[in-house]
């Protein structure tokens, strides 16, 4: 294709990013490059302030652009402090809070184990979360993992590296359809299974 | 949903874009955001620099970065002269490219007329078109708009205000199906549409 250079540089970036095509990420730049109104102006500031901003929370993992060191999650003192829910990742946390199914603290893991993608506990952000659930007087677990092979086989890695004592454990409960992903489900199914969780 | 307000921000530039939905909006900017490769950066680096050099081509229309004032379509001494393919935009012009059944020149009008949408003679590309014909020495005009009711009402409506002496129209052969857009067409069927192309 005899195109421009520069553009076609765009366009392969875009067409990089996930749930993107090269003929979306066509539809994409032209109108980007169509638009009067300042677009891309506005979307590279975004992109800019979000990347300087951007850091891991130290106790959760949550990506946080706020000044504290510490995550909104974290340092909101109306959450409920004795429960802890372990996830993938933020988009799941996003899906929750969306909900409004849940109100403690969360733990991102950052993956699964899978053996076929040599995923190992040491990939995941678990070094900190026993002292956490120690400093943090956490009374439950609730596991919100996708209900998948790897899902599972992370959750049972993790509850056997928990001292259990005084821990109660539990999962979403059947509602979340098997080897479903969280950020699929509807809010009113995601709140029957919170609702309906059970100690494992 | 609580959230980070720049992520939130970066979200909403994503969503606005065609083809992104609120939902691959987020996957995007948490794929963006966990990627440690830099492609924040690249895909920064790429917008600024298209967009600080891109104009369009003051005979055809087309958006190009180069330095030259005319695009490359323009400036190419290998292409046909003679032959002007009139279409709505620059993406028609990467399909037509792709497929390789034209080597002449290009008009980009920029839209279709519509009464519903507002769109009148004034709006399109179309001051210089006479003028260009002229210098070019230009003898078959072929349009390859979309081939739906404001397709042929804008081909209709160049077609009258052209001095149509010693000048050839033609329009893509069926082939296109009814109510389709150039862009979902493959190489093959655009090819026998141009090959098929009638005098009108």
């Amino acid at each position: 294709m005899v195109m421009n250079s520069k553009i076609e540089k765009l366009i392969k970036q875009f067409a990089k990013l996930p749930r993107v095509g090269n003929r979306a990420a066509q539809r994409i730049v032209l109108a980007l490059l169509q638009d009067k109104t300042g677009r891309i102006e506005k979307l590279v500031e975004a992109l800019v302030d979000t990347n300087e901003n951007i850091h891991a929370c130290p106790i959760c993992g949550v990506l946080t652009d706020r000044a504290m060191e510490k995550c909104e999650y974290c340092r909101d003192m109306r959450r409920a402090n004795n429960m802890l829910c372990v996830v993938r990742d933020l988009s799941d946390v996003w899906t929750l809070e969306k909900s409004g199914v849940f109100g403690g603290r969360y733990h991102i893991i950052g993956g699964l184990l899978s053996g076929v993608a040599g995923i190992t506990p040491e990939d995941l952000n678990l070094a900190n979360l026993s002292a956490r659930i120690a400093d943090e007087k956490i009374t439950e677990i609730i596991f919100a993992l996708p209900n998948t092979i790897e899902g599972k086989t992370t959750q049972q890695y993790i509850m056997s590296i928990i001292d259990k004592e005084n821990i109660k454990f539990s999962e979403l409960a059947s509602g979340v359809p098997l080897g479903g992903e969280l950020d699929y489900i509807d809010d009113g199914t995601l709140s029957l299974a919170f609702g309906g969780r059970r100690t494992i």
